[in-house]
């Protein structure tokens, strides 16, 4: 089973459903999702929220975490108010966010492969964080995929 | 230089920007635009509206599109909706959409592989479906190669 086979059976099983909010991984989380048959009776969406306009404007991210002296648009922080932002838009059980710097490069404070993630369901907030060795794309499949792990994993605490 | 390299380079030659709402492949459009470093001077983000709930509610879809008697969410008519509901939320000079059968299995009235686009700019806004051959995967890869086509068709258009 694919990690995506696993998130589709899981979430079916328990009736629960996910969405996502993504910045690095510019859709990858929902399209690894979506890459297994039978996706849609537990993913409901997502946004795609690649500028701080959009993480503001649809995801509701306050500007207080996106510009200084917030801690910007990599942080745990605000993977947790995207997160959110995803949750209360489509009413999914689970939403997981993605921001981070997939390369090439850092940001001055944070070497490339540093990405944050955001969990959010109805009565629960959790972030972490993670450092991804390899190029552009090796840092984006690994975020994807433990952005799935993440979904999995707490609804297996949920129920 | 990649699909998505290619837009890259004109679009940022233009200084134009795009967006993407997806239904069938996922978030896959996003994920092939941003695989391409440079992505973020370009590429604004978008909606995954996997469920008709968030065709409705997140890009402004229509119920009298999505529900019978109208054309339904696989249809030009939702994906010209789409589109029009990403540029809007957005604010991108150009929003394409993707809706349809990635499989396995048709609809009954469409093929699988029958995949919907549309186009919105400011002044413009228009659709065209194509059936795609193979199985998910192939759909669903040829259908975002092909949305990522129509951005940068677009983008010379338009200048």
């Amino acid at each position: 089973m694919t990690n995506a086979e696993t998130l589709v059976a899981e979430l079916k099983k328990r009736r629960l459903t996910c969405a996502t909010a993504e910045s690095c991984t510019g859709g990858g989380v929902g399209a690894l999702i979506t890459g297994a048959p039978g996706a849609s009776e537990v993913f409901l969406g997502g946004v795609v929220s690649y500028t701080n306009n959009i993480k503001r404007d649809i995801l509701g991210v306050p500007e207080s975490i996106l510009n200084p002296p917030g801690s910007g648009a990599v942080s745990e922080e605000c993977a947790a108010a995207m997160a959110q932002g995803a949750r209360r838009l489509t009413g999914a059980d689970i939403a997981v966010s993605v921001t981070g710097l997939a390369g090439p490069g850092g940001d001055g404070v944070h070497p490339q492969g540093y990405v944050c993630f955001g969990v959010a369901t109805a009565s629960k907030s959790a972030t972490c964080s993670r450092i991804f060795a390899g190029d552009r794309a090796a840092v984006r499949k690994a975020a994807a995929d433990f952005a799935c792990s993440l979904i999995v994993e707490e609804a297996r605490r949920i129920s």
